[in-house]
């Protein structure tokens, strides 16, 4: 166990807190689960160290104790308070980092964030998964591989996506589906549908986090994306967005922290009148297109 | 910042977690109040730091959420899961421990628990503070002194404890103020009461909390005490609990992490009929007597 040492704590008083933390890890010495017990006595480790470090004050304690009591009230079965809370300090973000390791030139993973839904509808290669949604087209095709370069046919990829005034259809009040379809690349692994050109929405920021990001001068905006996740057998699941070349939140800063170069596309837009790659009439709307070649990791069984 | 280097994780991915944590500590490199900015970049780097260290699955993290979710939901006027999560992690105790540092003699403080009311009943040195809870009399006797030895006159004094069945009166149905109660030490700073002898009771194990002591094979019991909180101008004010010599929780250890051996005391059982120190007559019931004298550190302003 290190021992930690603050800068201008006596040495007695520093060796009473090293006695408290030692004590706690050891109460959970005699628990069954291997792994639990690493899990708490790890945690017990990192909350005293800081408390330590910063010199919590009592004040404080109370604070962080009202602060977690806020966000378990606003939390329900729609709204939930402490998965905001993970997302804009990182901590989705770090664990989606520790089990998507980096593998070779396979495409990043980034947050799963809190609007995918089970079951939204099947569309052809080429479909559309808009359903209605208001926003400009968007024309998205690729090529699912895997890590040697050779195709991936029948992958299942899930897509959905905000509407241009920023919400998911699960956000709607008239619970009808849009902005979201699942659909499988072909034999040459290529997929293609059309959908919306992504817009930024800031995160639900009434709550306990919302105040928390306004203390700190943060944006609750998050960059313009498109959520992916794509399985194949014997491939690692991907979870994972396209984010918008020039996008200006990408600069100020994504308040999840999803962002990765890697995963920016420049979204192309097409001049009114511009024919499309189906041969479908968009009117006189202007549309765009962008690629999206997804490179899938090889599945591994526990990433340690 | 130091960088964080975890056995067997690749040079690659080792960067890229640095440079996750490094990108959110800088997103609060904006925040006007110092101390905030402090408290949340200092508890950026110790949570992701123990995602990185325990490879933190994201089995784990729903878990976590929703154990979270959990304790938020059972909180309410009455009940604070949430001090309880803090409680069994050694996190109250740690924050008193930094706050209230080792100053020579002074007594050790301890946890404040949630059973503290304001406005208890004044009693006269000598008095009872039990109003009719059911437990053992017990007479405690002492001076409360600075860390000179100098006696301190006129020290607000509160006490509290459970009842023999292990409630406190807030506890209670009824409503009614029982084994509490406040007075002053005299001109010599010396002080008594009649209390009752204490006995161990469980922390409230019905909820997370109480699940996570069950799966962690730890007790939720307390060992027996009796609360104390003293104030004295120009003081420390002092939060502390007296335990009882021989109680068997102390061994199997106390839940909340409460005891310090300074505040192990000897509860002497006298025998029914023994006269007592102020001649109250207790008829044939056996009856118990301790001391406790209380040092009282200077007053600090802020414990950096
Ligand atoms: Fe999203
Ligand atoms: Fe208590």
């Amino acid at each position: 166990m290190t021992d930690t040492t603050i800068t201008g704590i006596s040495a007695a008083q520093t060796a009473a807190e090293q006695k408290l933390t030692d004590t706690v890890i050891a109460s959970f010495a005699a628990t069954p689960d291997e792994r639990l017990k690493t899990l708490l006595q790890g945690l017990v480790k990192h909350l005293h160290d800081y408390i330590r470090e910063v010199r919590l004050s009592e004040d404080e304690w109370n604070q962080a104790i009202e602060f977690l009591t806020r966000a378990g009230h606003i939390t329900d079965h729609k709204r939930q308070e402490f998965i905001l809370l993970s997302d804009v300090l990182g901590a989705s973000m770090q664990t989606i980092a520790v089990n998507n390791p980096v593998a070779g030139n396979a495409t990043e993973a980034t947050v799963f964030g809190p609007f995918f839904t089970q079951n939204a509808p099947e569309i052809p290669v080429g479909g559309d998964i808009a359903g209605g949604a208001p926003g400009q087209s968007c024309w998205v095709e690729g090529v699912v591989t895997d890590t040697f370069g050779d195709p991936v046919p029948g992958a299942r990829i899930e897509v959905w996506e905000a509407d241009e005034d920023g919400f998911y259809d699960v956000q709607y009040s008239d619970g009808r589906v849009a902005g979201r379809a699942h659909l499988y690349s072909d034999q040459n692994g290529k997929y293609a549908f059309w959908g919306l050109t992504p817009t930024p929405y800031p995160i639900p920021h009434d709550g306990p986090v919302g105040k928390l990001l306004e203390a700190t001068n943060r944006s609750p905006v998050r960059a313009s994306h498109l959520h992916f996740m794509v399985t194949a057998s014997g491939q690692r699941t991907l979870v994972t967005h396209i984010f918008v070349e020039g996008d200006p939140q990408i600069e100020i800063g994504d308040s999840v922290f999803g962002v990765k170069e890697s995963l920016i596309r420049c979204f192309e837009t097409q001049p009114p009148g511009t024919p499309t790659p189906d041969g479908r009439d968009l009117k006189n709307h202007a549309w765009a297109r962008t690629r999206f070649d997804i490179v899938l990791a090889p599945a591994i069984t526990r990433p340690l």
